[in-house]
Order: C-alpha cells, then sequence, then structure tokens
C-alpha cells in the first residue's frame, strides 16, 4: 500500500435522467469527479491510502464535494476551503447520431483556480506522501494553478518521491494556437516526471516532434521512446480507442517502460459511461508500477481497470483490485449468486 | 423564415417508466404531442414561426397543453378553447419481442372532433401564414373534422397560401372498408394540395390505383408521378422503412419534384423512440421547400431530421437546424464538450 | 365473516405529485378505486369476504385496474370485461386557500356505463353473497346504470340478502334541476335497502322533505326517524363533517337504529388525504351490523375507521380491522418499534 | 389586455428535494425564475402580453431557459442570446427553526451582466409597450446593468409608457456601505418612476429619509407621502409581512394612491413556497393599475394574488385572474370537484 | 383450467436503479418472488386458478408481499402467517463485463424455512388441487423443508394429483459436497414425480449417473431416457442456454416424453432481465400438460413463454396465454397501435 | 478536538417514501445508522476525529454501508469486515392518529452480534482515542456484545479515557423480565463510566431504586444524585420529551454534573424525523464536556442540538457547530441568502 496525493479541481457534475435535454426534463443528478478525484478513487479501491489536494468554497456546495469525496474513500485532509465557486458542468447524454453535450459554467473563476495555497502547503503534502499525480488540464487554467503544479512537483521531486504526469491535452481549454502556449509547461512538467501518461498525438501537437510514421501505432512507436529520453522518464503509457459504428469501442492500451514496450490485447465492449474511463486506465498503471509488477501485468490491469470503468454510471471508476484481477481473465458477464 | 400553421388534435401521451406495463407500475409520464404538434415544433426549430389550429377544453388538461405547445415553441393564438376533452393514449414500450402497446380513450369525444371553429376563424388563419399543414388522420376522425380541414385548405388556397397534406393513412381509425370510405376524401385533399407526403401504398389502397410494379421501389416509380400529373402537386415526399432484426431501423427517403425523383442514402441507426419520425421528414422536406432548396438537400436534410427523431425521447423532434445540418455529415456520435 | 358484493364503476385516479398542477409537473401516479371499491376494500380488511361487481374493458388498463383491484384484496369474479374505456379523474391537490381540482374524462362512455350486463348475472351474484353495496353516485350515470343497480338490488332483496345504499348525492353529476329528477330514482332505492347512509340533506333537498329544525342536528333528529320509518329501513347512518381554519377537520359519527340515534363523540384531526372517508365510515356501520356489534360500538368503529382513512394516501381504507380497534383508543402517534 | 416588458436577469434555480441539503441528496430539480420573469409571467396570467428583455447564453442552459418562459407565457422576442453563462441559485429548504439556505454561482459573470445590448433595443422595446417594469436588483449588480436600466426607463419614459420601478434592496448584493452607494441610483429611478413598490425601510435606509413614527406603520404613513411628492409618483404600494410562530404568515398590502392610503385587511396563512410572492403582489397592483380599478380592489386583489403565490410550488406566482379573484372571497380550501 | 398449488418460499427483491451499485444509489425498488410464486403467477395468466403454499411472518412485510401475491392473480388461501422474517436478497444489476451481484440476507431464519405446517394442510391442500409443482431450491434449505416438501408431495400423489418437480440444482445453497448431500432427497422426490424439469447436469452431478457423450446434447440424449424410465417419470424437459458476446443470449427447449425427444427451434433474443424465465419455461410446459397439447406444441409454447419473460422486469412472468401464441410466430416487435 | 470512538451496530434503515405503507408503496431509500454512528457523526460535525468501532460483512451491503459512514465524516479504521449479515429495519411513516411502524430483521445475526474481535483490537482502539461513546442497546444484544462492550470499557478506563455511557434502554429488545436481567449489566457499565445518559426512568426500573417522587421530575431531581454518588459518575445528563397534540414536540434537557442540576428551557418545536434525536443531545453534551465548557452552557448547546435534528431526514444528526451556535439563540427559520 502506497501514500498517493493526486492535485486537481474537483467539478460538479450535472445530469439529466436517461437520454433527455436540458429542455425536455426538469430533474438533475449530481456528483462530484476531476482526473484527480478519478485517480484518487480509483487508487483507493486498489487498497492505496489517497488523497486529494484541491480547494473548495466553504459553502453547502463545498461541504457536498467534500462529503462525497470522503465517500469515495478519498482522504480530505489536503482540501482547503476558500473562494466563492465550484466548477461545475451539465452533460446531457447522446444517442445514436445525436451527439452528447457538455456545458460548464465559469471555471477560471472556481475556488481552485483562484485561490493560491501557503507555500508550507506543498511541503506538508509532498512529506506525507510517496507519489503525486497532476494533470494537464491544470496546466490549462491560468498562472496560478501552473504555478501551483510546479510547485508541488518540485517538493515531491526534491523529496524523492514519485511524480505522475497526465497529458490530457483539451484543446477547447487552450483554444487557438494553444499547442505553442502549452509547450513549455508541458516541457517543465515532463522534466519533472517519473511516470507520464500520452501518446504519439501528444508528441506530434504538443511537443512539436517531427515523425516518418504513416499510422497511429508507427507514429507512436517511434515518438514515446524519444520522449522517454529526452526527459529521462520511466515509464509512458497511454491507450488507442477507437469508436465502433455500433455502440462498442475497442481499447489498446500501451507501456513504454524499461526502455521497450508493453502492449495489451485490443478490447471491444458495450460503453455504458465513458467519462472517466483514461483516469483508469492511469490508476491502473500507477498501482503496478507502485506494487512493482511486470508491465506486462500492468498493462493487462490497466486495460482491464479502464473496460470496468466504461460500464459503471459517473465519471469515477468504482471497481475494487480484486474486481479487476476477475475482469482480467472474463468474457461474458453473468449475474453472480 | 415563413409562416406555418398545423392543423390537427392535440393528443395527451402517458407513459409508463422504463420498459414496465400499466399493470406493473404505479406512475406515469406525460406530454402532448400530434402529427401537426409534432409539425410546427420541428419547424419552429428550423426557424419558422409556427402556429397549431386546434381546439383544448377549458380546464387543466387544457392548461396544461397550451403550456406544452409554447415550451415546444408553437404560437398557440389559433388554439379555440371548448368542449370537455383532450384525446389521451397510454404508452408501454416494448422489448425485443414483446411489443409495445398504444390504448386510447375516447378521440371522438374530444374538443377537437366536437366543438365547431367559426367560418370566420378559417380566414383569420389563412391571412396570417404562408402555408398550412393538414393530415390525413384528421380525415378519419367524423365529418366535423372532414369538413373543417377542407374548409381551411380551401381558404388558404384561395389566398395563394401553400397546401401541405400528408396522407398518413391509419387503417385503426378507417375499420373495415376504410380505403373505399377514404377514397373521395384523399382525392378531394389531393386536388388542393402543393405538397403530399405518401408512398406507394397509400396509391395502390387508398387511391386505387394499379400498378404492375414488383416490388415497393418499383411502384413508387411507376404511381407516384401518376399522383403528381393527376392532380397537378409539386412535390410528393416518403420514406420507405425497414425493420431490421438487431434494434436498428433504415430508413430511406424521396421526394418527387420538378419531374424526377430523388433519393437519400438508405440510413441506418439505432432507435431510442420512433414515434414521431414521420413528421421530422415531412418538416424538413418543408422547410427546404420553403426555402427553396435544392431536391437533393431537402431529401438528405429531411433524412437527417428523420434520423435525429429517432434518438429523442417522446413524439416531437427536437432538433434546431444546425444540428441537421451537421448530422447530415456526421457517424458516430461523441460527446461534445 | 360475511361475503360482500359492492357494485359500482373503477375509476383510474391520476394525480400529480406533491402540491404541482398539471401544467407544472409531467409526471402521474395513478391508481384505482370508486365508491364500491373503497367499501370492498375497508371490509376485506375487516376480515370479510368482498366481491366487486363492475365492468372493465379487455386492454391494457382494465388489466391494471384488475391487478389494482386483487393486490386490494378483493375477489373479481363479478368482474365482467367488455366496452372499450375506464372512467378516469385528474386530481391536483391544493395548499392553504389553492383548492384542489379534480377533472373528469368522459365517464359516461365507460365500460361501466355502456355494457349491459346479462340478468343471470345478478341472479349469481345474489346467490353467492349475504349483502350488496350500492351506491347513489350509480344512480347518476344513464338508464342502463340506473337499470342495473335495481336488478341487482331486487335479487339480492328476493333472496332475502341484505340491500345496503349510500345515498352519495353528487349535485355536479345530476346537473341543474337534479334533485326532481333523481327523487324516484332514490325512493325506489330506499324501499329497497336494509341499511342506508345519508344525512339531514338528502332528506331534505334529494327527498324534499320539510323539515322545521333551525341547524343540521336538529334536523337529523327530526328527518331520519321518519325516513327509517316511511320506508323500512333498519339503520341509517352518516356523519357530520365541518373543516377547521387550521387544516383539520371535525367528524361526527351517528347511527339510527333500533329506533335510536347513536352518536360517537366530535374527532377532530389532521387531514392528509380525504377522499374515501365517507366510505370508510360506511365500512365500518356495515362491518359492526353484519357482525351484530352494538350500535354505540358500531359508531365508534365506523368513526375510527373514517379517521385512519384521512391519514393515508389514496381514496382506498386501508385499516385492518386490529388497527381500527387500536385507534379506538389512541390519541397521539407514536412511532411503534 | 395591456403590453407590458419586465427588464431583468433570468436565473437558474436548483433545489434539492423536500428537505434534504446538499450533502444528502444527489438529485435537484431545477426551473428558471427572477423577479422579472415572475412579474412578467403573472401578468400573463391575469390577461396581459408581457415580454422578457434579458440576454441569455446561446447554449443548452440559454435553450431551456427559453423553453421554460415560454411555458410561463412570456414573449421571448426581447431576449437576446450571448454570453457564456446563466446566474444559478441552489436552494435547501428549512424545517422550523433549521433555516433554508441559498448558494449562488457567480452572478456578475452571467450574460446579462455582461453583454450589453445596441442602444436601438430600448426603442424597439419602448416602441412595442405600454409598460416597463424595473427592480432594484439590476441596479446592484454592476454599472453595465445600471447603465442599461436606466436607458430603458428613459426610453419609455419618453414615449409616454408607464415606467414600474421595484426597490427590491439586497444587503447581500450591496455589501458594507451598500445604502449609500445605492442611494443615487435608486434616486435616478424614482425620477422616472410611476409605479413604485417600496415600504419604509427603503425611505429610511436607502434613501435616508429621517422619521419620528415609532413603529413600522408609523413610519410608513409619514414617509410614503412624502416620497411620492417628491418625487412625483402617481402609486406607491407595497407589504409588511409578518413570520409568525406556526409556519404562517401574515402579510397586510398597502397602496398609497391619489392622495390617501390604501390598506388590505391582513392575511395569514400557511407557507408552501414563499420566494416570489412580493412579485405576485407588484403584478397585482400593476394589473389594477392598468386596468384602472379602484384602489380598495387593487390592494385586495394583489394581496389575494400574493397569498396565493405561497401556496404553489416555485418562485413563479401561477394564478390566472378567475383564480386570485376567487381567492378574494375565500377562506377554507376543498377540494373542487 | 385447471388447479395448481405451488410450494416454495416468498423472497424480497430489492433492487437499485438503473445500473448503479448499492455504494452509489440510495434507493431500491422492491417486489416479492420465488420459484412457486413465478410459476402460480404464469399459469394464472394462463387461465388456471394457483395457488401459493407458503408462510409469511405477521407484520408489514407479509402483508406487502401478500397483497404483491394477489395482485400477481394468485390466490393466497394456503398462504401461513408465523415466524418473524422474510428472505430477502438485494440486486445490483451488472453491465457488459462487469457482472451483476446478488445479496441474500438469512434465509434459513425464514417464517418459510422455521414454522412447521399442520399435517392436516398437506391434505387440504392435495384435495383442493389437480396439480403442485415443488422445486428443489426448498430442499437445500433445511430439515423442516425436507420433511414438508415430501410430505406434500406424498399427499398429492396418494390423491392422485399431478407431482411436478423441478431440480433447480443451485451449488451456492449446498455447499461443497453438495451433491452427495442432495442426492438421496433428489432420487426420494424423483420417485414422487410425474413430470420433472432437469437436464443432462442433473443426471450427471446430482444423481451421479456416467455418460460417454462428448457434448450436451449426446449427454442429454443419453442420460434423460435412462431418467424418465428408472423413476417412472412421464415428462422430462428442460432448456439448453447459451450466453452470446453481444448481449443475447440463445435458447433451446426440449422435452421428453411419450418416450422420445421434442426440441423447439433454438432462439436467439436480447435480454432484459434473465431471472425467472427457467420458471416461464416450466410452466408452459406444465400448461400444454394439463391441456393435453402435442409435445411439439409444449416445447414451442414453452420457449416463447420463456424468451417473453426476458423482456419484462422483475423475476415474474406477466405474459397471457394469447401473448405467448402471439409470441410464438413472431420475429420483431413493433407498437401495437 | 478530541479523538472518540464509538462502539456500536450499524443498521440500514429502509425507508417507504411519504407517508406510504409496505404494502402500498414499491419503493424504499435506504441509509445507514445506529446510536454509535449518529454520536460519532454528531462529534464528526462538531469537529472531533471520530471513529466508529463495528463489524460488518464482506459484501455489497457491507460496502455501501462503509461508504455511508465515511461520507458522514466517520474514521473506519476500527471497522472489521465478517460475517454475513447486516441488521436492518423497515420504516413506514405514520400520519396523525396512525402510528409509524418499525419492522426488523434478524438483529442477533448480525455481523456485529456474531463475530468476536480480537483482544488485541480492544488494545489499539482504546490507545487511539480520549474517550469511547457506549450504548444500552449493544447490552441487550447477547453474550458476546456484551463481553466485548465491556472489554472495550476497561481497555479505555485502565488508559485513562474517558468511559461514556448511554442506557438506551429498550424493553422490546429485552423482553418479559427485562429489567432483572439487564440490572447487573447495566450496573458493572456504570462503574466504568464517567459521564452517562439516562433518566429517572431507568434508575427507578432499571436499577430498581425506589422513589418518593410524585413527579417525574421529582423523581429525577431525587434519584439521579443517588446514582452519580452511588457509581462515582462525573456528569449524568438527559431529557424530558413531551409530545404535544399539534405535532410539536417540547423537549427539557438536564445535566446533573459538579455535583449540581442544570436545566435547559424548555424547547417546542415541529418534528419532522425525530430518530436520532436523544444522540443528538448526547452528542452535544460530549462536546461541550470534551471541552471544558460550563454546564449550562453544555446543556443550552446540547438542547439546540436536539431540536435541529428533528428537523432533518434520517436517523443521524447533520448540523454544524457553527450551526448548533446559531440555533441557540434563534426562534424562527427563515430563507439565509
Amino acid at each position: 500500500m502506497s501514500r498517493i496525493a493526486a492535485f486537481g479541481e474537483v467539478m460538479m457534475r450535472l445530469e439529466t435522467p436517461g437520454f433527455s435535454t436540458l429542455s425536455q426534463s426538469g430533474n438533475l443528478a449530481y456528483s462530484f469527479s476531476g482526473t484527480g478525484v478519478n485517480v484518487a478513487s480509483a487508487l483507493a479501491r486498489f487498497g492505496h491510502e489517497t488523497y486529494l489536494a484541491s480547494t473548495l468554497p466553504d459553502n453547502s456546495l463545498g461541504e457536498a464535494a467534500l462529503a462525497y469525496l470522503r465517500k469515495l474513500g478519498i482522504q480530505t485532509t489536503f482540501v482547503n476551503r476558500g473562494g466563492r465557486y465550484i466548477g461545475m458542468y451539465f452533460l446531457e447524454r447522446g444517442f445514436g447520431i445525436r451527439p452528447g453535450k457538455v456545458t460548464y459554467t465559469d471555471r477560471l473563476g472556481s475556488s481552485f483556480n483562484t485561490v493560491p495555497r501557503a507555500p508550507e502547503d506543498w511541503v506538508r503534502i509532498a512529506d506525507s506522501v510517496d507519489a503525486v499525480h497532476l494533470c494537464g488540464i491544470t496546466l490549462a487554467m491560468n498562472e496560478l494553478a501552473r504555478t501551483q503544479i510546479k510547485q508541488l512537483a518540485r517538493a515531491v521531486k526534491s523529496r524523492r518521491g514519485t511524480v505522475i504526469f497526465d497529458c490530457n491535452y483539451r484543446p477547447s481549454l487552450w483554444g487557438d494556437g494553444g499547442y505553442a502556449l502549452a509547450a513549455p509547461h508541458y516541457r517543465e512538467m515532463l522534466e519533472l516526471a517519473d511516470i507520464v501518461f500520452m501518446n504519439e498525438k501528444d508528441a506530434l501537437l504538443t511537443l512539436g516532434m517531427p515523425s516518418g510514421g504513416t499510422d497511429r501505432l508507427a507514429q507512436l512507436r517511434e515518438l514515446i521512446p524519444q520522449v522517454a529520453k529526452q526527459y529521462g522518464i520511466g515509464t509512458i503509457a497511454g491507450t488507442h480507442r477507437q469508436v465502433n459504428g455500433d455502440n462498442t469501442h475497442t481499447l489498446t492500451g500501451y507501456s513504454y517502460t524499461e526502455g521497450a514496450f508493453w502492449f495489451a490485447q485490443p478490447s471491444t465492449f458495450s460503453v455504458y459511461d465513458r467519462v472517466g474511463a483514461g483516469d483508469a486506465y492511469a490508476s491502473g498503471i500507477i498501482h503496478a508500477a507502485l506494487r512493482g509488477d511486470a508491465p506486462q501485468y500492468a498493462v493487462d490491469y490497466a486495460t482491464a481497470a479502464a473496460v470496468l470503468a466504461h460500464t459503471v454510471h459517473g465519471d469515477t471508476p468504482m471497481a475494487a483490485e480484486a474486481e479487476v484481477v476477475k475482469a482480467m481473465s472474463r468474457t461474458a458477464g453473468d449475474v453472480e449468486r
């Protein structure tokens, strides 16, 4: 069992029932998520002691978010209270060719993105954990967020903790010309990171690396080793996802570690709620890395965790370690009684 | 933007949750629909000013129906209040080989089918709009309904407005020997109409036209031009639907206009709620016709509108023009964020 | 334990949640009730074998109604299937000075009011039971209903069964001049009845009897003995209800039997759902009469049953005999654990 | 029937079910309201043609708000689309001594408070209506909102339309020292207004007028005539509310018009949802003023409208004119069937 | 129409909504089921008079179970009241590779498994029915249950009633070494039975019969005739189920009767709720046997009943005879209106 | 801030919606509670670090209970997993004279009451906390529970931690002759306790102490000081509750400490959900005691906490310290915005 802190914003997810739109319905189900929340929750279910480092407003919405985090099994010792707002997004599920829709409220005004933490906070967190999980979405927010994510990464690194960074580049957050804006920050994070989640697109677009590869796989095989070498990263991992016509997806997980690629068997499955599946994959890789599992086991475990995350309502992976292990060898699902 | 009135009955739809039956459940969701409602709502979302011409009782159910129509964006200036009842149908959704069931209350006693409108009403409506949409379901009701639908058609025609008629023959409403009863009324409507929705079955069965064609398509190609010529109809359009084994349907839209046939690519898709999809197709054709779009664009647009209507809960199409245009070029659907 | 058949229409009750109106909500809870249903259900809970004699359509709504009756513990052997519709009413609950609203669908077109039963049906029912419960609401429907209720009453009477008649005059059903229309039918029923539910208003208005009394109680004391004597009725019973300002009601039950009046202590209580409380009172009197309980016990028991019926959601009394007996001596209500 | 535009922000109201808190529940019911919405909706139910002048974002939330406004019967011609956000508030209902809680999202960043309208907009609105309703909450927002409310008031005044202003001072929006900040803006609005809603507190605190009165009523009688005279206001009206211990409130409406005070009988009633009741009172006064009703009728009608608004779920008054008139003479409420 | 009693435990089924887990949700839907309940309910829908012989506690849960049984159309004359508990199971539905989960409460402490019935009860039941349905799950409970099931079987047999026995071996109930424990009890039941539901697995594992067959079908064809001969059983029937990858199942029903095998066409279908489908198959075979239908009709009818049971929410088959007959010739399902 | 462990069973509460009965409804809301849960949750909201010491089964129900405890803010380090069942109770809310009903499942078979803990567990718990909360309900369970509660009390006492004991005598759990059975165990607990919750009834009935007092208060004043002296208890506290006719309760809190009685003002209030209010009172006294607050402040604070607990849905107090402090000076409740 390791101790891991994830640093990131808590978002409120508000969702219309079934496949109805906001104009049709009058009801919303709400929950709280975010990349850090998802990773901390998944790792707690894998048996680790996990913390979220974040900031929430000191009002009823902040209380509700905290209660939700605790329910997920996340320690909230490093959640500050302050500021006035929590970021929100409204989700309308699509059906067939009708796409789902996500509508955000003002994220930049959230407590997480406006309230600075005291420098000693980073020290306190870094002293308490074995590893920290950081995410490219935080990089996209504003100067405050960027400053803080780096402070935390450096504090952990200087204490020989493991720095985990998920590139998670979101074009809509960076806007036009975003790759150029993002590149220096991403490079800085890669310098600090021990485990990185990315694929060939991040290398091509964000880092601006050239490739002679003619398909995704060739580009991946060409670029990822270069990134690992250049930035001195022990493990780089990620997935290729393919959306099929019949409401199934196909996922292929990979990991580049110890100078070699390891691939999981492509997995095809029906999708119930796809948000957060990437975080489940990352959590699986982290879990295996912290335990020292073999690389092949790591990608297999992470893939099973990701597939299970598609079968659960909500952003946040809910499968315990035993359930993931079971799913690694299962094909069909029947009632267990 | 055109001004269009649809004339037709407003029905209350009461539906059990999920796939439960009326014997299993104790709850119903209700909404209000009808061919006229569906077409007026769809055209409002395509940017037109639309009206419903109908009659509702002066009680709480009538109030609720009116509020629902307004929510859909339909002008209710031409909705009279009077009579005592609103037609209703109870819907139990089927699953797999278990068919869905529709149970009606007494439709003939509804306000729409029992309360006559003053003759000047038709003039007032005809003076206010560019086009009127009429439907064969109204023809099937009773003498009052038949008289009024023709009065309105003539009033619009005499003011050089566009008369749109959807054949919409429902065997259960006409009963045994219904085709013979219906034929003279349908012929009368076709004489008045500028745009007609029908396919080869209407020509064969209702109009009693002979065909040497050996399949649906051959019959369509033979009979529709004859109908257009005989009744002087500018545009005849419709769809062929095929129910596939795997919970998908395949739809092929056509239009016969300017003396030629135009076909959309057959479209295969998963079905969430199929009621009202024909009205969405009709609305797409009307929209394109009123704007003067090219015939091929018209069938493509109408097909996309129809496919989207299968993905939305309720009878009434909810897609805005921009969403239909997007769907014309989309295949898979993913969350938009 | 006696065997009792109640003859009457089954209505579908559709109700908006909480205190919302039909224009505000989109959901309805439904159940099935009617005076006959309520009485048969209450008496089943008091330990009797009860039947409903009624007619329901042979469709999903009829199935759902039948299942609901069975759940209430009512035998459905005497429920015919036929006709097309079930009567419905929509209920919007009021709050404070905002009154609740009831909106009916077409009751006269219901299966109960349109489908005649075979004459041998009445014989079969009369042969199977000790008593039959009939209601003035049926008298108000149409000629068919009036004919049938009298046929059944005569069949039971001729077999020395007990005929129970609840006057239940509803002004809205009889319309203007209704008292004059109703009088001969009511008189005919009183001639046949052994137990009658009414109060001084029925005597004054429906039967047109003069009174010198200056208040309700005086009129009751003057008129009821006259009615009992004139029509040879063994027991006449009923209640006086007073709606208080603070959301409580006060109920005073009476019975005139064996030539004397018996009154229960006035009972004041909070009201949760008042529909059907009169039927609970009647059921209590019937129960006591069939068991041969003392008159004072009868009015006390019936009052407790009526008060309990105000505390339960839905039209239909749900209290078992033991619960009524307990309530006869209880004042405050606390959790039983 | 008059034509009235209300100018104000549309807020999204998100409410936990029953009496649960945000930490306990996972569901929210949502609707859309605001002082302008409430007044426009109430006046539409009183038979007027009403418009909302506001701005909504061009996304799913804006669509849902528009559909909701239409459902309420409000014309949306003057609702602009633009900006990114809609103001929201989360409502947790209290019980007994546990107070309800309202938690806002960032209101200042809403479309209404950030997107300027073209000057010709004000002209177009002023040309289309007989009266405009404005509200002190808008004054509290920011410079843009203050500029626009005054532009609209002047445009209407210069076309001899009626300017209605509801003081509606909210301490939490103006913050410490708010009265001083607010005073000049309030004075400017009073100069432009024909009908004003306020009471003695506004005169004392916002306008800083001294009073020798020892109780609320004496202060009201002293100050309101001075305000009317100083600013040349034809009608000033408002209410005194008293929260009683037993979950009832007592409301006393007044109007100062034609140089005299008119008071309604104090009304005591149970409260179901108190938000929006002040807007109902204002709407009643406006309705009577636009129709030229006598002042005593006006306060009686407005009081009945306000009392009814306490009995309906949601912020927005739902009572039609006929229901208000009925309530003026009713005391107890029973089911109408 | 025959009279059939089913003997077995009533279980309370508590189910989380949608695909949520007990940790995610806070709500449960409940119903009551059990093999006996399912068979009695299905046969009631096929037109028979059916009884459940069981024991329920004399508390609110027992009342609710009784009301539910009545709603299903089952006569409850033979349901005793006593003991303290009702068995329960919690159901979390799975999705894709995530399996559903069933969590039981203490079944052995239930009223059914702890309260002995008087010996004359068995006589009374046997005297009242043509056939009795018994189930191997009861055998697995405890000595009391085993004693009583045999007493009832013997009482029916001695009165020349039909004894029906469904092997229904549940490994989790018998535990390790269960086959050896179960064998003598199963053999005793087979000696008494006229109609038996089982397949080759029961013969191989429970009865310990050797087989040279290399696949399921060969084993079935070898062993079932031996069982029929050895125990003198008129009809043995059952199904082979195959879970396919795409959320469909394939079912092949068989019957061995009159010395020959009869097979239905394999049927492939989407699954909505699979619990209780085996009971539907059994009910179909029993129905056909009691009516004297041809063996081929029996397996076809039973298969259609089983397939329909997969399309209905809940454990209990809900299809009426007419619906099963319709389904025998249907392939696709469309709305019936 | 202190560290406090509560030792007790976790119960699953399953509750029908509104005021419906188990026979009427088909839905249940569930949560998890128990005296220990309630106290640990309340004290966490008052700012303490709280633990529950309990045992839960290693299945989905146990998982759900754990997640619920975490959500409440309770540390679950001392919750063991084992055994098979969780105790449950079904709650049907009453209305007016109709009493609520509580139906239990088999509590004695629960994990808590069947799985022994290792002796070192008690040491580990005692070493980690400042105080432990124990409850008479545990004493009523079985020998295992009684042994363990005493082991824990002794372990804490021997480490100079504070032992808190709530008498909480439940007649239904001890059965006839229960007082005699209970007395020796209660005496043993009182010997060990520093803070005790009880009132005169416990002294009279359980401890069998004689009193010459003629009313509750006199008996309290006579007996409590004797108990404190005899068993050397520093603080004894409790409440007198009176159920009033109008759905309000009146509560009077007392504390006997430092040789003197301290009383809070009697508080009268409307009741929303009364379960758990006694635990809120106890938590308030404990909080004040651990902080060293003055005795008068303690009873005032505890009373406010108890009153607030009546206004919240569910067994478990939800008010934070700041909310209790606010409530100490508040009378009426209005929306806070």
